[in-house]
């Protein structure tokens, strides 16, 4: 018997996604009724799966579904969550086949100069823990990205970077974060926590085939401080640059024009 | 619009604690139709909740759906998920009320030579990432969990211990942890990981109101070595008297099962 509420509902919703957070998932922006970068998405959710040891996910179905729920009407955004399914006693999992979760819905608006004259960022207190096992897969465990984003109502930060126990900035809330220093780009390794991104993966791609160095190394904030450009990324907003952060001030630059053009094109 | 495994579901079915495991949770015995040490549980969910900062749950609510379903015919275990619900955009969660799921099964069957002999246990390779602000609460984001307790498949391990990277053992995958040493209870202190059981937590105020020395601090593999007793605890299976674990060998002792008249008693 299962209560939601107090009230009767289906016998299967206690899914090992609902009850620890035992799977994975991808936020997909559907651009003119397609997925954009659809094939890194399934990359990852691949790995992830595999990391986790959740056997028998059907990834060929996984797109069916995903062009097909692209096609209709006003959908912006995918988002797909693949669990290890029911069944298992306690935290052993034996047997249960994955389930997919699907949901097509609207884009969100977000207010065009983010994207022209660039955002806002908070610094936040929070640390990551440093979990290397679950670092770069989109699991389904994501307490610490809840609260990091609980640490700032005002509307005019658009989102807040996170810091391992050490000082080293990983990652945004919800995206990847680039550097511009001496015509070269830096992005934070994601080792010891954060994701790895499909579109902080194709701008890494896109450069190494453009001859434009990136490196994937620590960051400190003092990095940041010493940067000509910073902006964030992630699927559904592309590249924001960012014009202020604890005090330092940046203006877009040639490098975050050419990652939004390169996230046009695909 | 929400899929599930391809067919038309509520759309309701994304709630916080399936996206990103944004909840907590309580796994309680019922021992002749009344939920054992409820007020405990309900404690420990009211601090999870102020510490995710999940506001405007119903703790008299939650205690009389379990009462209520405690009663039905059947019942050996209630599982109580309270999740920060619906909405929000994102990891921000703006506005949303709280969500109750309750489940209630039979009891699940255990050998019952775990509690008069003992059991044997694994030294899990996974280490436990050290995160103070999710310490002690039983949160919903438990791939750690979930991957130590898959190292492995004999059925006659039951239990698995976790440590951090420092080596120092904290708890089982399912349960707390005790030692005795010189007519002294030792149990991991819960501070950077685990979760403080409520078994734990009634065995620590006992011991304390009979005048039994209790510890809470750091144990290493050398600690559990030279113990005299070592015994394993949760919600549901009480106490089991370890018998063996790397090659250390133990019989069950005194403490132990004054520890499981205790949990009869509760």
């Amino acid at each position: 018997m299962i209560l939601l509420n107090g009230r009767a509902h289906a016998d299967d919703a206690f899914d090992r996604g609902l009850e620890f957070g035992d799977g994975v998932f991808e936020t997909i922006a559907v651009i003119n009724a397609r997925p954009r970068l659809l094939e890194r998405h399934l990359a990852r959710l691949t790995v992830g799966c595999e990391r986790l040891g959740i056997l028998g996910v059907d990834i060929d179905q996984c797109r069916t579904e995903l062009h097909q729920a692209a096609a209709a009407r006003d959908v912006g955004v995918l988002k797909l969550i693949v669990t290890r399914g029911l069944g298992g006693t306690g935290y052993s999992s034996a047997g249960g086949m994955p389930r997919r979760w699907l949901a097509a819905m609207p884009a969100r608006e977000r207010p065009s100069h983010y994207s022209t004259s660039g955002v806002q960022l908070h610094l936040c207190e929070l640390r990551l823990p440093s979990d290397p096992r679950l670092a770069g897969i989109k699991h389904l465990n994501r307490l610490s990205n809840v609260l990091a984003r609980r640490e700032w109502q005002d509307p005019d930060i658009a989102e807040g970077l996170m810091r391992t126990e050490d000082g080293s900035i990983v990652c945004g809330t919800m995206s990847n974060l680039f550097l511009v220093q001496h015509d070269m780009l830096i992005t934070p390794a994601i080792v010891d926590a954060g994701v790895c991104g499909v579109v902080r993966a194709a701008i890494i791609d896109t450069c190494s085939a453009q001859g434009i160095a990136v490196l994937e190394r620590r960051v400190t904030l003092q990095d940041i401080a010493e940067a000509s450009e910073v902006f964030v990324t992630n699927a559904l907003i592309g590249a924001w640059p960012v014009r202020a952060l604890s005090g330092y001030q940046w203006v877009p630059g040639p490098y975050v024009r050419r990652v939004q053009e390169w996230v046009r094109e695909w």
